[in-house]
């Protein structure tokens, strides 16, 4: 399957499409992060620690992931991939979907769109250091990783199903419901226990600007492998050869 | 870039195509207004005094938000671009999508739509005047203008992204949802602090029925000033400028 | 606008695609009821009585009806036009949608479905009676008629604009969604007054089985109104006149 | 109607779509049951022992099965038609959909599926046995019997009329989604009384693992009742027999 790499995109860097496809990334990121770290300093207190006692705290940070996520992706799918995660950036560069140019700003700007949303955040709640993410209490580190693998395997295996996948047809509609909704189960499955993040920006803007590095590591280890083994199993083994890939339609990223 | 305001609508203040989109502003603002203030009279009590120690009642208020306004956009956006909230309004004003005039005459029905369901909701529950909107002890004004600020961008960044922009395609028929869903993500985000209203007409109704002011005026400077600011970012930074602005489908507002 | 009752449908009461739409709209509406009763006795108590004390089963009850409404319209709308409701019924009946005929069908299939859930989970829980719907204590009868003559205007209102306009388009995709997300959104909003039925099938099942008929005829007065009204104003207000009536798409249900 | 089985597939058992279908069921169970089985071991307890008092609990699990659900059926309904269900697979085998042989696979692969993500869930948390769904305290066996075999009517009948049948248009769109949605009501419903599974393969996985085989065969036997029940009378009666078998379109598994 030696069709990935095989188209050149030697403009990428100027042309006008990389800088918009960017900047949307940029902010789709921003409201994702404000949401996401938002929803746990509404709550008042740090659900994880608590070891998922208060099944509607769970809901409420579930429910703010998922639809704001939902929110972001739709809000970017069209300009920039809805990638909105550096995962799922990774995962489509291993299956030849984005180019290397290319994936470099999107990682930047998902980046700075976490750290400013973190940053408006902390400085308008002076008495609260953003939250971050850290595997809870009685819970092993590489239970902590595996978990992160898992789950953003099964989000990026989504993104590719929905949005990627020349065959998705009508599906792409639903793409970016599809995508927000699975990281609102993951987060009710995983949050007591390690936070949920299954992706590296919405863990590392928070991480930055509230100083807290514990367990950082596994944020952006287990993601990356997830999203990894989800774009490389989807793109060699799902996808049918038959499909030429000039025909991929106008959601997909690869179409800039 | 100045396809903006190129087009006049000479007869719009009384072709009734413009009559029927005020009126299904008016209904729609109506509905969602209902809904939303009635959430918070059905719950019993002023969710946002009690600082979000109740996980679950700001789920209640956020999804009663958020499916209400998922269905007041879907039942006005073929009729009249499915606005109910000035801030959109303003935004879309802003970046040349809709006139002057027709602004006007939506920025009317909003506020009336938003009146009747506060009175039609005082008038049988006699006993409680309708809520409104003011930031909780302990926060400040300016962080309250500031959420607002924040939060509206995000909603009228994704109803441009959704609804407006030219090419979103088939993302057109999930305009509805993501636009309810942002404002639920939101109401989980801001809730506990000002009560998340990112919509003057919606903050206006339950305040003038109430006869609530405190704090009001941060409802509207925000959400307008975060309206303004998407709107201008998405129509000059984000849409391609290649993209004829006669080809846009029929769900924008501006084929009216 | 003459143009509703312009066409007859002579066969119709014969015809197969009335026997299959009549029996779709009995199942959807044993799905719906089955459900929504179900959630009640779920939760192991009456909910209403205890006046909203606690969100989280408002929350629980307002979901099993808004998802399980969504089935079930979503089961039958390209079948029966996925009505589920003899309110939906008679709004349409008025709009000139459907003949007086089907209406008929439509309306011994919805209260036949109903009351089948209903003695099916009543005959499984022999300790629990259905509940059926009453207004709360402390809540006038004329409250909870206005209550359901709102919360049904904004259903069928939703209707018409999603599933029936003809210039309704994509939309048409997720009104299946709208219709139960709105009920959803009601549920919150009049569950802790009235029980918020929006429906006199949903009602009358489980107030047969269960032998209760206190404030039962607001179920059926005030659903009937809200719809009427909904169907009227959207009708011959809304839906421009320069759109003839034979270009509907397949999902309404006079194409049958 | 004679239509069903009129189509060999002599081909079938070698050809790579098929591989690849089944490989979709494997990895879409997984993604299923790992969701599924993990928000119960995420709210630390089990919950239909609890009799269901605590709502919250009740809409966290609902929301995690039919979230994942969602993701599950939409990432693979182009390529295998998103059963994720042996009951599905049964009831779609009845309606002359698939062929013996592709049920075979799926079904194995749905087993296979759901003891990885059993097996993955209790190595990582050593403390726990999966759970596994078994009839609650007071509830007697024949009650759960007939609760599981109409749940999983009203999934089956959701997923024909949304998916499958020739007729369903647009409505293809959103069928992950009602089929998501549907199983998250049921859960509200059925939850506390028998764990509402309507899936062999979601109860299968946890029980082997567990080894808790109380209970457990009526998880095998409501759900292929139910299955075959909502196959047949959709494929028999609901289905108009004016349309050729031939025109379903690409979203249907019986195109493979």
């Amino acid at each position: 399957m030696p069709r990935r790499y095989a188209f050149g995109r030697a403009d990428e860097a100027t042309h006008p499409d990389s800088i918009r496809a960017t900047l949307a990334e940029f902010i789709s990121t921003f409201i994702f992060v404000f949401a996401g770290e938002g929803s746990l300093l509404a709550l008042g207190k740090i659900y994880r620690d608590t070891g998922g006692n208060s099944a509607s705290e769970l809901v409420a940070i579930a429910l703010a992931h998922a639809l704001a996520l939902f929110a972001a992706v739709s809000a970017s799918i069209n300009v920039s991939g809805g990638h909105v995660n550096p995962a799922v950036t990774f995962g489509t560069l291993l299956g030849g979907r984005i180019s290397v140019v290319r994936a470099i700003y999107y990682w930047i700007a998902q980046l700075l769109g976490s750290i400013v949303a973190a940053l408006l955040r902390a400085r308008h709640q002076h008495v609260q250091r953003p939250v971050g993410f850290y595997v809870s209490h009685g819970v092993g580190e590489w239970h902590g990783l595996i978990l992160e693998i898992v789950m953003t395997f099964g989000l990026v295996y989504t993104v590719y199903a929905t949005a990627i996948d020349p065959k998705r047809g009508s599906l792409g509609t639903i793409a970016p419901l599809a995508i927000g909704l699975i990281v609102g189960a993951n987060v009710l499955v995983g949050g007591p226990f390690d936070g949920a993040s299954m992706n590296p920006a919405r863990a590392f803007g928070p991480a930055l600007v509230g100083w807290r590095w514990d367990n950082h590591w596994i944020y952006w280890v287990g993601p990356l492998i997830g999203g990894a083994l989800a774009g490389l199993i989807y793109e060699y083994l799902v996808i049918p050869t038959e499909v030429p890939h000039h025909t991929h339609q106008p959601l997909a990223p690869e179409d800039y």
